[in-house]
């Protein structure tokens, strides 16, 4: 469970999680590989998910068929599902979406048939110029069964693919239309075609299993079905692969790569690796570079599970203030946990999180979070310290604080909730109760990831937006 | 439970039922009174069902939220899901589809967004050229997420409405490119608009409660909601209700009308009234007609329920012989029943209805059903009135043999399942083994609902299709 | 689904059904074989259910397994539940309870270890003398986990068996310790004992497939498991089945008998046969002999669904008046079904049952039904009758008025609920908004079932308790 | 989740979690809080989990109604079922259960009626004279219907409490019949009467909110209800609790105690403090001793989550030698997760666990777990290390090896099934894959917990078992 579902509302969500593979005559078991690459991307998107695969059928054609639904990998599926879902390629996808009954229809893959067939399209990202495109495409009488940007490029790609024989360059022609954060599997029945915005947005990488091909939007995914690292698909690149292998076309590769900062201080499973830079290294940067620019006297250091846990650890091995464990989270707390009644609110955080007294009483703290949204949440994580007998609360964050909006794939939307927005550093410490606080410098938040030679994307700390955002997608 | 769940595939399906109701100032709880509507049209469609609602958020703008899944009415609505559904105007759809964990996508009312807003349609019928339209539709790059006509017709909806500023001079656009059975319902965030093919296929009637408008497949559902009767909506008629009140659109109307003769015989619910005749009085008249046309000395006429036991009661009425109960049959017997094994298949009747001894022993039987379609179940309930002591079986189908593919609606679809097309009378009475076997004659077929004044399609029996049927329809 | 979920509590609710099976070298499935044999007794009990196996495992060591839950047959069992309960015998039990989450304890068959082994409990009935019992059980300390008279059953089987080295003669002690209704079936590691209560209060009979013995609270589920009836269960009788075969033991037998007479009336399935007597016939009588002692000039008989069908035909074989079809009831309407708000209550019963026009309208019309508890109901159904169009209604009841509260299984419990203990003849005609209104006689009752040579009990209608009630069992 | 889950049975595994409250006038919602409760302790069993408490009814009478099923307290509870549960008092209970669909009727609390009333009861722990107690219940008739411990006290505390007029003393007399380990929770209408045997085998502590009380295994369960602690039930005290306040009997007190050391090393959680010491800093020191007994030269320590980390925090403080993160654990991996086929079975720790390649490669890793049982899972683990990168891969297990069964409550139940009882360190070593492998010394054991002053029982490690194991225990 991600922190999000700890914290509510009080902060940051990423939508999406993908994962293709396409089995290049080894007899994988290709709906069992992508229920555990899903699994291992579970944390990228709790709300639904689903599988498609490619089927062939005793006539052997070749169907699509999916199954999705709300709810988390382990409760969508199971295997009489898995069964049914036989095939010799496969695109997966987890999604989190905003609450309500009535958004189902949003859960990818999108299987769409068209003039030329069908395919299963994965998406993970956010588009910027969709307004646009959603209006011309309406002018010429298109309909939209959902919300989701992934029906656009849908729509787009079916265009692109009926005036052009191949799906790559229909896929590079969509590109050149579309603005913003995609990462894209699109399993057509005789390939799978994969693609990254020139900008590199969000992660995607290649793995292969024997002489089989396998895409996911973190490394760990790899790992989880015992798949070898090949290489990041390249912002710009699009990749087929079909019977006859792999194919890259880089033509809208070489702009300059904006990879979301946010993934390797929060988003990204620590054990994963993006763009050549380990995301448990840059925790531990950042704890590191933490504890240079904000050094403070103190007992011990300590992580707010479970994302601040590497950035504690940094912090202790640059200042030399022993690590300890300060908190004990509840691994029982799921989706359908009770929650506490309305008046009992100040409590709810207490039967999540529970303060390790023998760590902290009586002991000047130094605590590490990720990040600081609105900031109720960490407000009551220092009290929680507080009562089991801190002395003093320092409280180090390891990113820089968030002042604006984010259009490519968070929901970190709305300057309104962003506390760094309204509140000055002293005021926010105060806020919070803390001793003191400090956030993490952009400068060394530009320098977490020295072994990825690729620009990141910090927009949400320093309004430097990678490409141009139209005013319609500021609301 | 209607006949299909318990004699599986041997049997004929009809494939939706659909209600809408547009409050008009009522404070009628929209959704809660489409679930009831839905109920009393359950035995038109038990695999999926579905209900929109016109919801006014706190901004007093409308969207439209809708929630369906496979399942029965019961199972899919709890009272949290309909309380969500708030509204002013709903649309509902019960559906029949062949099974498969695909095909939630089917499910309907079908909602789409388009350039001049949103609207959601339901539909019970076929159309007979939705190949060519697809055809035209996806060379100008149009996609497709579900298999259902709706979907064709929900594309050509918005294609025309983008020209038109009236929604009921775009559905009559539609209605002269599409060709076959369709009574349909759509709710856009001002009006409901109601439509029937103009040979009238399937039924669809109006009513009232107080000063709000409801529109049924069958009279029974108005009924469940204590509505009035108003009138059925006639053949190419497009209906259109909104603040204003109802408004008709007749230029489609005055085509030779084609009510699926089906209908009364076994489809609709015995308490329905049909373009002006009862269906309860369609069945007593089929058996009193089987009476005279075939009469035999017997000792007790019985029916096999639910559907045969109205013509039986009518043959009891034209013979005099003495109607009795033949057949008790488990009311509990639902989805979830767990088949016997496929060595006790013999058996597997026997737990869904058992034969009267006391009704059968020793007697001279008539034995009524509406149908025979392979003539394997009805070989099996006249061994189930052999083993309960019948001394002759004498069956009466309340119907002429099927011959012919229907293409409107139903899942006749294929002669190859079709016993009549393969054997003679004699040969069909020998394999289901009873004394002595009669259809009902296509003229008496012909005069069963008097109170009708239209035309009806009997093509699956005479093979007179009321509108042209393209080749590639008959795949 | 049996008339008490359309009318709630306005009726009468039988307690309890049971099935055993002793497969004897036949190879049964037996979990199976009594699953299906609890279908066919839903009726008698829908709110849980059970079944217990004898499991002999790897190394040939004999176990009870159970599995047992809240819910229809359909709702507790599936195929993987069924594969686990092997065994050579099988005991299984649906119940009737009243609502209560914590009654999930009292599902049965109720398993129990003690001093020589285990046993499976499966009782149908009501002991009046339980509470004396329970007080000596006590007394020696004993605890109850549950509120079941099964329980207490139980607990005397084990203290006789102790005592003695034949399960039929601690059976047979223990039937001379308790008093009231009891239909039971006890099955051990190596045997199963069956027992009727000396006035065989409720019924209960003997089957055979091949070699294997089979036993049943109704003939309808030795029907549905395609099991040859040998005869019923004597009252008074001890029945042991092992691997030599059937012993009876009839020490106790001989008594006046007492069958419960509404059993015919209402609670068993037509289509069973009751120590000699056909429950369908009985049915038929009641309207005969109503048509005979309250006649009316009208010009249809119907009858109130399921229930009061046969009678309904009864009366108009005898008073020549023509049978129709007065009501179509929704097969659908389950246990999840979503009730109507409060206020609407007065058009619940529209949703369930829907008066049939063409029948009804401008006659005179004869409706025939079971029972008349509260008369709420009733007056119900009457006014469907005249909302469409009935020129007069004739109410007649195929059973006498309720006066008094039975002790044997019923939950006719409680005289403050029976309307004819408050009403005379004529308040209550004018209560339900009839034009006449008779019941049955209690003379025309005790003539009902002339095959059946045992004595019925009809204390309900009579006051004559055929055995001692015990004060404190009027609670 | 505790690492049984994802190890299946290669691992040790505790029974129960009890929590009792009772609400002195403060108007808690008790079932609310001992959900929560619950929740904190369902590290200590995930199979079952039931909820009892004291409703006070309409007429101001006292009524047990309970709720207990299969399956985790967020699984088996809702606001619903929560809401039914009102009341002054509660008792709740959480349980480990080995597999299987009959075993739903083990969940606890057990309610039972006697003479005297009705009682609830939760037990954790095992009774060791159980079978010579049964023996003497069943030989003056007794039943049982579970094959809980549970079910014995219950009967005994029934008898024993027919004998006297104080539940007090009843439990004291009930607890010189039993021996072994048990703490229990008995509720009555009016008190709740506590008790920890006389060893103190498991933990049972006295929390306050206001002026109520609460009682559970751990202290985090009183932190979860921000119960203040008060302090540990004393081995051998009952402590009854009505509305005059806490009463204590400790006539069975001042036996040598023999509090469960595995408390310390893996069954409690952390963050809770046993009998005076802390959980977490128990871990601390058995790294501690583990790196002053078996030191070695390396470069990284890490821990297996989540019972090994505190321990590996305790190597590398004592050490001097890095803590790092070896291993990230997949948070969402359930109940319901689909585990990999057989052939997979390699990889299946894959899905769950992944090695942290970043802190891993080439270095000389230090591994510490808190046991072994069979070795198979920790041989996989090491493997993981290697793949990783690891040069040298050092275990060191914080406990001493398993070499004798435990019959107090644990499933360290058959030497068979201990690797430790038939292969040498050296053996181990090996088979396991390590480059060396050292275990905490049974001295360094014997001193964990300073603080606690009480006596520890060692027996799974030292075979000295503080209470007499008769024979038939040992099967």
């Amino acid at each position: 469970m991600k922190r999000e579902e700890i914290f509510g509302a009080d902060n940051v969500h990423e939508e999406c999680g993908i994962f293709g593979i396409y089995d290049n005559g080894d007899q994988l078991d290709v709906s069992r590989l992508t229920y555990y690459g899903l699994y291992a991307l579970q944390h990228r998107g709790q709300e639904s998910c689903g599988i498609a695969v490619n089927n062939r059928d005793e006539e052997d054609k070749i169907q699509i068929l999916q199954y999705k639904d709300m709810g988390l990998v382990q409760e969508v599926f199971n295997p009489l599902v898995l069964k049914e879902l036989q095939g010799f390629a496969a695109v997966g996808h987890v999604r989190y979406t905003t609450a309500g009954a009535s958004r189902r229809e949003n859960a990818q893959p999108l299987v769409s048939r068209y003039q030329k067939g069908a395919f299963a399209l994965a998406h993970n990202g956010n588009l910027v110029n969709v307004d646009k495109i959603r209006e011309e495409l309406q002018e010429q009488g298109a309909i939209f069964q959902t919300t989701n940007d992934s029906e656009i490029i849908a729509q787009l790609m079916a265009k692109e693919r009926i005036r052009t024989n191949s799906t790559a360059e229909a896929m590079m022609k969509v590109m050149t239309e579309i603005s913003g954060a995609y990462s894209i599997i699109v399993m057509t029945p005789q390939r799978m075609v994969v693609a990254r915005d020139p900008q590199g947005f969000h992660p995607l990488c290649i793995g292969k299993i024997k002489n089989s091909w396998v895409f996911a939007s973190e490394t760990c995914a790899l790992d989880s079905v015992n798949a070898e690292f090949v290489r990041d698909v390249e912002p710009g690149e699009v990749v087929v692969v079909d019977k006859d292998g792999l194919h890259s076309y880089t033509d809208l590769c070489g702009q300059k790569s904006a990879l979301c900062v946010f993934e390797y201080i929060y988003f990204a499973r620590p054990d994963s690796v993006i763009d050549g830079a380990s995301v448990h290294n840059a925790r531990l940067n950042a704890g590191k570079f933490l504890a240079k620019e904000s050094p403070v006297e103190a007992d011990i250091v300590i992580g707010v599970p479970d994302s601040g846990l590497d950035a504690a650890l940094g912090y202790s091995y640059e200042s030399g203030i022993p690590y300890g464990v300060g908190f004990i989270k509840n691994r029982y707390i799921g989706r359908t946990f009770i929650q506490p009644t309305q008046e009992e609110r100040e409590a709810a955080l207490r039967i999540k999180l529970n303060a390790m007294r023998e760590t902290i009483a009586g002991k000047r703290v130094v605590m590490i979070d990720d990040s600081i949204v609105r900031g109720t949440t960490c407000g009551r994580i220092v009290k929680l310290l507080r009562d089991a007998g801190a002395k003093e609360v320092h409280v180090r964050i390891s990113s820089p604080p968030f002042l604006n909006p984010c259009y490519f794939g968070t929901d970190i939307d709305n300057r309104d909730k962003l506390i760094a927005c309204k509140l000055s550093l002293e005021e926010t410490c105060s806020y919070i109760g803390a001793d003191s606080l400090a956030y993490l410098s952009i400068e060394a938040m530009q320098n977490l990831v020295p072994e990825c030679t690729r620009g990141c994307c910090d927009a949400c700390f320093t309004g430097n937006y990678p490409v141009y955002v139209p005013e319609e997608a500021n609301e």
